[in-house]
């Protein structure tokens, strides 16, 4: 059936995903770890709702357009991981706080100011988390004493009430993610602070979650489909991978050189530290060595693969995030029929 | 204006990019060279109907469905330099070729195959250019024999005509670009083949496109908005960049870490070969370090500026052509209002 879909194409194997699905929820239901799936991987209420029905939690959405979508298609548990600024988006955030159980996180005092003061006359207080720099260097408070600081002022605004801790960690080292947790949560409790959630996430540890043992949430998205860089970091194989990027061989100018009609548009450029831009489940020994914007070129001096103009191939792409956002459609391949489903929560950027 | 805007958002400075259409324009005037833009760029219908307004002969499109949004808009003349493979996509042509002057262009016999079959019974036949690799390494026939065959294929097909060459040419020698051309068309015009169009491309080059004599039109596609790369490549200035990625300062977690609301959501994971994610016109000399998603981690520890958590800035992209395809909608600001414009040609992958 996926014969007749044009290329360049996003499919997923409806059966892959849901397993993928299944094994974490089943992971995280054997250690007691409520999981809230990030839902930046697939940017799609069917796929959210697949994932609640398995026994999540609630979802993770980084943007308040994915939330707004997600909240419009019947989900009811929506966590914000993200400082929300600026009067319109707080705006937004009051009406959405209506249609489902919100949370947000902030790391500063300016955020938190914003959405005191737009809370305050809201119908009920926004559960607000403190983001905490547990090594990853992006956002987050730098320090237990830190974040005392802000879980005051959160748990001062009468619009608010403190949701307790989340971090994005840094990859590996899950003992000392746990000790800046479990000092920051000592010092609130200790204070006089409520410190009832305390929300980790990642997708490549996810099979150590559990030894974050002060958590008392995962969030994880890509896990969903998984990709290149998964299977690179031994954590999938090629047949765990749900997503593939269906594309044509459109030219093949020298015996070692191939052109398919997917580029940067379609696979991204984004490399993840590894070398070319995915992986030809056809032929994993050809490289993809360049994109340009609609154009990705194969090396194929190393592979006995000799493909012709025409044929037609899948490629597990390095980052399975970024290729979601890149189409209005995927194909939801089923074992007996064929979906074309629109990306609603895609390219929202607000 | 553009403090109502949402962030991240692109703007585009229309004063700017009206300047970098006639300036190209009149290069191109002065060299008598048909300039004939790619759309890829801009990917919107008002911006192809000012670079023709300003006197070019038509447009250059990537995808059959840029092509439709183009025809639809209005615009009589397009070039979709790619090859087009597949019935669905080759009766799509067929309809199109109904609605503007539309040529296309082919490196192998497989796509002369299906262009031939599909427009023997169409009402007037198709123009296609024959791709040359003159050294890029991405589509093209190999040797201007290669183009002699292909050339017999096209010219003795009912529903095509044979238009000539075409090239995305590597950057640096012009004459070697132009003696590859030469050798072609002169095989072709003493086998009785005819050669009316040399279609040649590029904005790197596009200062020196008349060394290209032989070229008969030249495609451009970034010099509308610019950006990093061709500041650093010494062809712009920064006030020559009329497209900026409008961002806020979310966390500020240490004196020397600021955090943006715009990551590879926005500004892609394009590098071409620079160092950091794009340039900061408030602070040329601070860095754009990494980008998640929806993150831009910017490194504050070589520069003075000390920007505060609400703060606005404006990124001029390493790669201007992948942003406008990132995002549903841009803001055109005019001397006296700001526009919100659907990019309606984004996304079109097929």
């Amino acid at each position: 059936m996926t014969n007749d879909i044009s290329t360049p194409a996003v499919v997923i194997d409806m059966m892959i995903a849901q397993r993928n699905i299944e094994k974490l929820q089943a992971h995280c239901d054997q250690h007691n770890i409520p999981l809230r799936p990030h839902i930046k991987t697939h940017k799609l209420p069917c796929m959210a709702k697949r994932q609640i029905q398995a026994g999540a939690i609630g979802i993770t959405c980084q943007k308040i357009g994915e939330a707004e979508v997600m909240a419009q298609a019947g989900i009811e548990d929506i966590l914000i991981t993200y400082n929300i600024l600026g009067q319109h988006k707080l705006d937004r955030l009051v009406r959405l706080s209506t249609k489902c159980r919100l949370s947000v996180v902030a790391d500063n005092a300016h955020v938190v100011d914003g959405l005191a003061k737009t809370f305050a006359k809201a119908e009920r207080p926004l559960e607000v988390l403190i983001e905490c720099d547990t090594g990853a260097k992006r956002c987050g408070v730098q320090s237990a004493e830190e974040a005392l600081v802000l879980g005051r002022l959160i748990h001062n605004a009468s619009g608010l009430s403190l949701g307790g801790l989340m971090t994005y960690p840094p990859m590996g080292d899950q003992a000392l993610v746990n000790n800046w947790l479990e000092k920051a949560r000592n010092l609130l409790i200790s204070k006089g602070l409520p410190c009832p959630k305390i929300s980790n996430g990642g997708t490549p540890n996810m099979s150590r979650a559990q030894d974050v043992t002060i958590a008392t949430e995962h969030r994880s998205g890509t896990y969903i489909y998984n990709d290149r860089s998964l299977i690179e970091a031994g954590l999938c194989r090629i047949e765990d991978c749900a997503l593939s990027v269906k594309a044509t061989i459109v030219s093949k100018p020298t015996k070692d050189r191939a052109v398919i009609d997917a580029g940067s548009k379609m696979l991204t450029s984004d490399l993840l530290g590894m070398e070319g831009f995915g992986l030809i489940k056809e032929a994993p020994d050809a490289k993809i060595t360049s994109l340009s914007e609609e154009h990705g070129i194969l090396d194929l001096s190393n592979t006995n693969w000799s493909p012709k103009v025409g044929d037609q191939i899948h490629i597990i792409p390095n980052h399975v995030c970024v290729v979601s956002n890149m189409v209005d459609y995927v194909y939801l391949v089923e074992p007996d029929k064929t979906i074309k489903a629109p990306v609603l929560a895609r390219g929202l950027v607000t």
